[in-house]
């Protein structure tokens, strides 16, 4: 389906719904909407609009649908598959949802905030701190990415391990439909079987079945107790002996367990300001443990006194070390969180985002490793993740001294490596960050005709004139 | 659209797919498949099917497809909205998953358990157990429910709290589409952001959009502690209040939290063998608290203790008995589940299964109370339920001495009174039994027609033949 190259009237018409001064048709204006955070893709648009109102949005929809032109939400614009850049050489129309940031309503009993889609992550998480509790959803990018783009790409992060991702976060959606329509789903329930499950259809869509405009997020009672523990490892097979062991004895009070290689200490110690090695021997692998209990600090305490001396004692991890306040607890996620940062004074890197069983972590790693490095000797697998969900940000760096645009050159030949390896573990090319455009070819290759086709049908279901987000996850 | 009424020619084919004594006509035979347990529907059919494999699925859907006929699945027959019933006065050839009872696998440190759809639930919680995990649904009839039909209608029970429903514990499944093809989303992923969420798509669909035959679910460490009390309460709001307290001081330890009126008491002591009120002095109002932990059984008795210590002295809680032993445990869980069944001395009861946002229950239910005795003075309101999750079993017996027939004969006007108020609060009309037959006229009314008009353009995208259990959730 081919969208309409919006005319000058059209864009007048567009432009009249939310006023001049949020219609930006300047290029210079424009371009902070057209390149997502990796400059992988660049997109155009002759429009970006920025509506304050849900039926702004609703009446820009339904223009849309009647005249065929395509319309690209945008949130804080921090995905990494450039779900939200408008297409290269088309002129898709960039709908900006960041004017929509009002949270609507706060109800700490009911464990519930009701917020427009615009507003910012670390927004969302200090409205429920003033409140004494938590919304756990936590990412690198939370002082600028936006609820709705979270939803549409069921958004995961540091706490998924016990509170689930976004999918898991939500309890009801606002969603302004292609036609204009609105879907008020705001409902603050936590048990409601009446029909089909439209909520999780459009969280995770990316934007390609409606806008979402509004939603109900849970929220959970602050954790008094928070220990956070650094271990070092010989091998991923014992990382995931001791991830069954800490899941075992702490349930889910087990907040956190990510794993990092050697490679990625040495990286962020050399390249990270403030960033230092806390253990003073080396070792292969490493896990972050994070640990939350709600009764006491002490109960915190315990479980992880328990769980290292146990572990220490019996063999399986090295050494240890306990953050002994917050500023050590941060710093030591911090570690973790500027592993891909770390990555960039050492050249060229390219990315995985995949997920498999977590049983079968050991066996995918040791799989991947050897193709990768028969494919490019000298290259540096940097290979970290969350462990506990499975899902491992599959990194490599290029071989020292290698040539930066040749070793990128090879990204599509890496990513059908270890995409493949993958699959034989059935598992998932875009764990967290979705499909947008950059993995979308690679999204009809990986999974079934039937699969794809069921997709398909839902798109045109929802959006029969094709103007949400086209060519994004699916083929227009 | 209307469905074809089988031949004996077609009739026929399709034993043919399953053998003949796996293909029922026997009328004596058949009985059993067309009766709910509550009675109130009873339907019809020339023929119930028993697959063997999910090919032989496969191959009746494809043929029903292909012909018109319509197929209603159906696992343990425990449903209480009709929708495992076959219609009246239609003839819908019933298909039984009894025989897909197979576990597949069970991966103790994946945490995972791979069933076929006509597992009985029970069978899944004791494969769990003897791999020292626990697979938390639990409901009333888990010795005879199948994960199909749990899954079909997203089940909930008495773990939803922290585990969540039927939604929450599966990771991937199997399911034969209307045309007979399969599609295979048996993955292991915790974390899988690729493309649409069909799979929560098909849970709760209520076996309208396919045939579930197969799924991953997720297993969780089994705790070590657990404590259950009984506390007596003043009012609902005193309830609300003391969820509050719980949830706060236990975060994802609280596993229960549920509702008990003074009526619903005394019914089960005066009915249910075995069951005494375990206080001393009559209270209005009385919780079930649940505690489980999985580090020590001493955090768990800590935790109860500091909560019903504070809340004693405080005032809030009236009185409260922590149960010793396991066998005190389960009888104080008897009780709360034994709730339905003694009614039914009592005479008539009319029933809701409803939910509201967790800090509207008190006024709900004050607001509920008042209309229900103003239209039917004399009736015992017996609401009770799940708590935490703002679900509550919203029950009313009859009037001593009045009739019961005339009692049961305003079912649909007591219906639309409490649902109303439900639907004042933004509420669900089926908070854990979904729509069937029972409530699919009620769906129409109390959900909007873009979300009526957007459940119906699901359905025929992927059921154009309209073969899949037909006037079941939606009107065909």
């Amino acid at each position: 389906m081919t969208n309409t190259i919006p005319s000058p009237e059209l864009i007048a018409r567009f432009a009249a719904i939310v006023g001049d001064r949020n219609a930006l048709t300047d290029q210079a204006e424009i371009a902070p909407y057209l390149v997502e955070s990796r400059g992988l893709y660049t997109g155009n648009t002759p429009l970006v609009l920025k509506p304050g109102s849900v039926d702004d949005v609703s009446q820009i929809l339904k223009l849309a649908s009647e005249t065929g032109a395509a319309i690209v939400p945008q949130g804080g614009n921090t995905g990494h598959v450039a779900g939200q850049i408008p297409r290269t050489g088309a002129a898709d129309i960039v709908l900006s949802l960041e004017r929509l940031n009002r949270i609507r309503d706060i109800d700490p009993v009911g464990n519930v905030i009701v917020a427009d889609a615009g507003c910012i992550l670390a927004d969302i998480r200090t409205a429920a701190e003033a409140h004494d509790r938590l919304f756990p959803l936590s990412l690198g990018s939370e002082g600028s990415c936006r609820i709705g783009g979270n939803l549409s790409t069921n958004a995961g992060g540091t706490a998924v391990l016990a509170y689930g991702n976004m999918r898991q976060l939500c309890l009801g959606l606002e969603v302004v439909l292609p036609t204009g329509e609105i879907w008020d789903g705001l409902r603050r329930l936590k048990k409601d079987n009446t029909g089909y499950d439209l909520r999780d259809l459009f969280i995770g869509a990316e934007g390609t079945l409606g806008v979402i405009t509004g939603a109900v997020l849970k929220l959970f009672p602050k954790p008094l107790g928070h220990q956070v523990a650094f271990a070092g490892l010989k091998s991923v097979a014992d990382a995931l002996a001791l991830f069954d062991k800490a899941s075992s004895l702490c349930g889910p009070a087990l907040t956190g367990f990510e794993l990092m290689p050697r490679l990625g200490v040495e990286f962020t110690a050399k390249h990270i300001a403030g960033v230092r090695d806390p253990l003073d021997t080396a070792h292969a692998w490493y896990a972050l443990i994070d640990i939350s209990t709600c009764d006491s600090a002490e109960t915190a305490e315990r479980m992880m006194s328990e769980l290292l001396e146990t572990e220490i004692s019996g063999g399986l991890v090295e050494n240890a070390v306990v953050a002994a306040n917050d500023a050590q607890r941060k710093s030591l996620w911090h570690m973790r969180e500027s592993m891909s940062p770390a990555q960039r004074p050492e050249g060229g890197s390219i990315k995985h985002d995949v997920s498999v069983p977590v049983s079968s972590i050991p066996a995918f790693m040791a799989q991947a490793d050897a193709a990768v490095m028969a494919a490019i000797p000298g290259a540096r697998i940097c290979a970290f993740g969350h462990m506990g969900d499975g899902n491992i940000h599959y990194n490599i760096s290029q071989p020292i001294g290698a040539d930066r645009q040749a070793f990128l050159s090879r990204w599509r030949e890496m990513n059908a490596i270890v995409h493949g390896i993958v699959m034989n573990y059935n598992g998932s090319i875009s764990a967290e960050h979705g499909i947008g455009q950059l993995k979308r070819d690679e999204l009809a290759e990986v999974r079934s005709p039937i699969e794809v086709d069921l997709m398909q049908r839902i798109k045109h279901a929802f959006d029969p004139a094709g103007i949400m987000n086209p060519d994004k996850v699916l083929k227009a």
